[in-house]
């Protein structure tokens, strides 16, 4: 965090909020309810907070109105509709912005490349032929930044990030440190017990406002392009591999796997963990839950799920022992016989005692 | 893709081909079906294939001569008996090759190390003590080459490459940005409630016509080596721990982990994020579907698979629950139990009969 | 492994073993019982492993009294309680130690950073803003040290490594090549359908005796810090997300993905490729076996399990179908009613002999 102060009249103002209490009370962060001091500025979204925000020491807190209500506890509020929204517009204000700008004196960068007056590129960057680096968009060190490569405007490249196989990447887009995009798919042709490589011939387009986390890994595609549309965000350790299109604000948390030519709509959510096979087809606005396994396309929107959770070690042993058998147990057809015996049994009890 | 031109008949005789139609057509680029132009040479290798390709607007096509025969729309062809291998060949005419040679005046070289006079060693690349770097072999940029690490010839190591433990790389290895070969091992003693480091004293061995994606890790041995041998390819993201040993040709996909001391045999395939456990010995010819859980050895080639596979979210949990039930019922009984009711029942009703 | 070379009696004394045979035999390295030469250290801490140490070329062997008597084909032996902690410990014996110390004259440092007389800083290496990095410390070439980041004494920082966020690291720790300490973590608000960035301000907070391998991504907090206590150990391609908190001992496996703000006890052990769901509490002493997927806190010390392991693809492709059917079958209800109908066929049968 920078150290600047704010006063909270300025904070409500910059979020169309409402401001209650001392309008020139100074604030030097935001914080968490636990630890929030009374230079800190606060945020409840949901009751199940209420508790926790009223013994908070924090001098100011963002609210509904419904939620400042219930608190008596404090005296300086933001009110809006939205407190989380809120939250994270005021993040930027106490963010500690990178301000340098220019090229230093370490960067290798290829005469033909073109580089935007007012961008940073950082210690020990590599710039290939022809890229093209556009206005206020930062670089860190150690970037390589391959032949034909194109990044747009007010983008943050982060330490060590590999740009490669010309990728092009619009604007506002964010990629954190030791992600490599553009680098060559798995293609490999097999023929007599050999792997023939495929020489990856496609790219990589990623729209604007995208943002891929650290330690992901994303392919070049084999002859068309892999697409990363508009709005997409991608968590870290996350592998796309070619040709795989992701559709507009769809999210994909850390650790999932795509595999090649596979197409995720729009406004999609995976969670952590999942593995998509390749040459799928999942449609807009599916969520999938943590480790899913999709192997089959998706085709109606809502949520999916895959695992059978944790289990005590033990109970885990017998239940494969049983999921072992379960190939050969007709589930189906053991309620039918059950329902078919009940009532020979009863035809059998009904006969008898009319014979008494 | 570079943009010389190529005429279809020497194409065609690249990859041992018949070439139709009019021998001097002049190619720019291999294309999809899909994206294909007047100036893009395709492939179509499967009868599914076959009315994109009649639409296709490529300017000739790869086919099987059967194929062809189906194939009213095109005059030009190159008519092999496996396309996709074809295809994979042309990649490689028109592949933009990485032609510079020599070394970057900003690399850093120990005296004591050994660099073919046509090898490329890019801007920041640190060689250490004793470091061997065979002929025609490219470094690229920032890529960490510590002491004792030989490299053969033909070899592609990409930028922010980390090669330490002296590592010993064969020939015609390609191993790609970010991707760390020879670090320490996992390897710890418990005692008294702490973790005592076991120094990692092995190396890693990679064979000939290896490749390695993206991000991978890939650690040293305890004492003996990790071996990769011959023409072992492996996608992104892929954790190699210290002593595992892969046998010639197996093909691993991108998030797989494969834990300490296992050994995995020839011509296996590994699809994505599957994780096999330590110590355990896999045959021959083994085939892992995506998300495989291997626990055991595997002594019979084949294909094998794990995982539930997907669900709609209602029904995954209420199968949830019912596997959480599984382990207290005996699946097997219950279909003995059935079969013997059903008898019982039967008697009764024949004894039944007879007492009329 | 160094070329020194060592006496059996000196290295019986660096663990208190008992030297028994030749104390002044010459011993170069440690090795496995199968790989050691007449001038190598092995050790047997088991019985199954007896044979194999019968048959050792090894110079001498480190084993327990108990395991010595057994041993008929050696004459030199280190005996101690714990052959594998000695062996650990000797490991270090023999490794081959990083003996520069300096900074590095291509090392870009900015003024107001404080670095220990006695580190080493490497090639490339960028180091920022009132940062500050302790005695004996390594930092290998190329790191990114940003602007307040700190690091205590004796660390080992390797190739590529990228630190920010303002993380503060203790003294001995061990990060690995290529990975990521205090990138953003994922936050974003979701509004109107678009992701809103929450920019991260807490940091991350990594004890002392902290191990972590290569390509990780250990995120910075959204407000409080992310932590990882004193002796916590983490293997290679581990995500650490926002705000969770990791205490002392725990060991993490390669491949794990801990989702945001949850926290994970002391004394853990996850196993490979876990993934625990975010803002949930793991309590002390818990084993994680590998590929578990943890949805709910877990309260009771012990080891849990997920998945249904390996089967052969057909056999699976069934159990898939009947996984699917699952959902509708009371499994519990199933054998009540079998018990039902036992007993009423039982009575039907014995009243029928009565009317005989």
């Amino acid at each position: 965090m920078n150290h600047q102060q704010f006063q909270l009249a300025d904070l409500a103002r910059l979020v169309q909020g409402e401001c209650v209490g001392q309008a020139d009370l100074q604030l030097r962060g935001l914080a968490s309810l636990e630890h929030a001091t009374s230079q800190d500025l606060a945020f409840v979204n949901v009751d199940k907070y209420l508790e926790q925000a009223q013994n908070s020491q924090a001098g100011a807190l963002i609210v509904t109105a419904e939620l400042k209500a219930q608190l008596s506890s404090h005296q300086n509020f933001i009110v809006v509709a939205n407190p989380y929204l809120a939250f994270a517009i005021l993040t930027h204000v106490f963010e500690k912005k990178q301000t340098q700008r220019g090229i230093e004196s370490t960067a290798q960068i290829h005469p033909s490349a073109v580089i935007a007056e007012d961008a940073y590129i950082g210690h020990y960057v590599v710039i290939g032929e022809n890229c093209v680096v556009g206005s206020n968009t930062i670089i860190n060190s150690h970037a390589q930044i391959d032949d034909g490569v194109e990044i747009g405007k007010d983008c943050f490249i982060d330490a060590h990030v590999t740009l490669t196989g010309e990728t092009k990447v619009g604007d506002r887009v964010r990629i954190h440190a030791n992600t490599v995009v553009g680098s060559e798919g798995f293609g490999f042709a097999p023929y007599q017990g050999k792997w023939n490589r495929i020489a990856q011939l496609g790219s990589v387009r990623i729209g604007d406002d995208v943002r891929i986390g650290s330690n992901c890994s994303i392919d070049r595609g084999a002859l068309d392009d892999t697409i990363l549309e508009n709005g997409v965000i991608i968590d870290n350790l996350v592998q796309i591999a070619h040709n795989v299109h992701i559709g507009e604000n769809t999210a994909i948390a850390a650790t999932c796997g795509i595999a090649g030519s596979t197409t995720i709509g729009k406004n999609c959510i995976l969670a952590g963990a999942c593995g998509v096979a390749g040459h799928l087809h999942i449609t807009d606005n599916v969520t999938l839950t943590g480790m899913s396994m999709v192997t089959n396309n998706i085709t109606e929107p809502g949520t999916y799920s895959s695992g059978m959770g944790l289990l005590p070690n033990q109970q885990w042993k017998r239940t494969v022992v049983r999921l072992r058998q379960l190939a050969d147990v007709p589930l189906t057809q053991v309620m039918k016989r059950l329902d078919h015996m009940q009532s020979q049994i009863e035809s059998i009890e009904s006969t008898f005692k009319l014979r008494k």
